[in-house]
């Protein structure tokens, strides 16, 4: 019997004995304090498209991890990751993979730890990142009236993922430098962590999924609403132009995923100052939206309506 | 270029900038204490023999773990799984896996908190355990006078996972009885907490590659020797049976892995209360050896001879 991805993971929390409740990281009370711990596994394929640089898979592998662990606020502590890689994988491929994984994992103040080591038939990186925190944010505590906000500009590393899977060989510099944010992400650990602590947001997640997903599901754990104004939604500008010069609305770059950006939502005069800290951390904040009682809604070019349910799921 | 597993491990290792030293989990200091994180993923076919019940392999994915944590005396806070399984897997499959994961958590005293879920062609269930211990149990503390000790019969889930392979039918009471305890190891969590709080130990591996691994490992590490009395070695009485009616060495089952018992080294003065606390727990614990300065040595029926290399490693 073939599920959809969503009722396996239903399924399995059930058997699990685990909340229905869906967060980026797992949350375990150490001392007087907070475990954040949270798993990705990545694979040759659906995560690392054809053509993708050995480098860029390890970085991407720990940023992935690194990302759960930014939508929740936490530090993190460290990494392991488990390895599954062809018996015909190159020497040098090996190498790259692991000097990616170490250059992300510096880039964002930690370290991979250790791992495991497997043969697979195709390139699977699982890894865990395990961080901590005092006051971790969660999905659930958006409050109708809070601004809807997102760090960096989106849509680049979607555009740069497809790129690869157009298998085009000569490309444009603008083509260059999306399929550039694809392979070196950034996970917002620094800022959120900031954020979290300075309790200045209600309720995170990361958006690697897509936009639409995480407004989804932002609004069904912490059981409210949202309206997204169109005209917000901070475009990486060369991701708009991809997007029309291949046909494409922007907003189903944002959707595609892989930008490991972080939706937020937070009180008005929390906003401030958080867009202050977000440029001491490097990146942007952008408002998009406001919570609302019910509903899950766009505003574009002057009508309102339901916002587009998609994004990236296994198993459809 | 094709490599050996060691040598992979030792690139990225080098890599990575970690120390050449294994060890069964990582130490990240962490307030006063130490947390102790271990990945380990299993794949269907080299971890998972063709037959084995999906509820088996739950238990095995959630047990290879805990046995890391076992080893360096930690006690489990809990666990992640990565999920990658393949689109035909029935749904009473996925609810298999899920109950004997949440079976083998519960008879450890913990839990699996949350996970994620992918696409793969072979079941691959990639597990993180996270654990903590004031004083942790390392490889390198074996000291020369020592004695070795390892818990449990050995050789049982070696034949086990051997009987899974010849693909035999109709199984006799006591090959029932050893594929029983492939399917259900019990990775000993309580009884080395136990042991590495109350400092008995000096050093610790877990057996899960083999007997003759695990020795060799411990000896490197701690830079020092090993004799091993044959006589001494715990084999699973049915294990011997089943090795001799099949042609093979008890001692090759010992080497076969998969028992997830924990070989350990302390001083003499130990012995007594470590063997005591075991029973407690439920298990039993032998004298197999001593530490010696140098050299790797068996003694059988009255000879002395290099203790054989052997044991299960990927890319062979």
């Amino acid at each position: 019997m073939l599920m959809g991805e969503e009722e396996v993971i239903e399924l399995i929390k059930k058997e699990l004995g685990l909340p229905r409740a869906f967060e980026d990281a797992e949350l375990v009370p150490f001392g007087k304090t907070n475990l954040l711990v949270t798993t990705d596994m990545l694979n040759e394929g659906d995560d690392f498209p054809p053509g993708m640089p050995y480098e860029a898979i390890g970085w991407v592998s720990v940023a992935a991890n690194l990302s759960d662990l930014a939508a929740v606020g936490a530090k993190p502590l460290g990494m392991l990751m488990a390895w599954g890689i062809p018996r015909i994988l190159p020497f040098d491929g090996v190498r790259e993979i692991a000097k990616g994984m170490r250059q992300c994992a510096s880039a964002h103040g930690t370290r991979v730890l250790g791992g495991d080591m497997n043969e697979t038939e195709r390139i699977t990186l699982s890894g865990t990142a395990v961080g901590w925190a005092d006051v971790p944010l969660r999905r659930n505590g958006a409050k109708p009236g809070d601004i809807i906000a997102v760090t960096g500009p989106l849509g680049a590393s979607a555009a740069g993922y497809l790129i690869y899977w157009s298998k085009k060989k000569d490309l444009s510099e603008l083509e260059r430098k999306l399929v550039e944010r694809f392979n070196k992400p950034i996970a917002r650990t620094a800022l959120m962590h900031e954020l979290a602590k300075k309790q200045l947001v209600h309720s995170a997640i990361d958006i690697s999924d897509g936009l639409s997903p995480s407004i989804y599901s932002i609004c069904k754990e912490s059981n409210v609403g949202a309206l997204i104004e169109y005209l917000g939604i901070p475009f990486f500008p060369g991701a708009e132009k991809y997007a029309e010069e291949n046909g494409r609305e922007p907003l189903s770059l944002a959707n595609v995923g892989n930008d490991y950006e972080v939706l937020m939502t937070m009180p008005q005069e929390s906003f401030g100052l958080a867009c202050k800290l977000a440029k001491k951390h490097g990146c942007e904040l952008s408002e998009i939206g406001t919570v609302l009682k019910k509903g899950v809604l766009l505003e574009r070019d002057g009508k309102l309506g339901p916002f587009p349910k998609e994004g990236f799921a296994h198993f459809k």
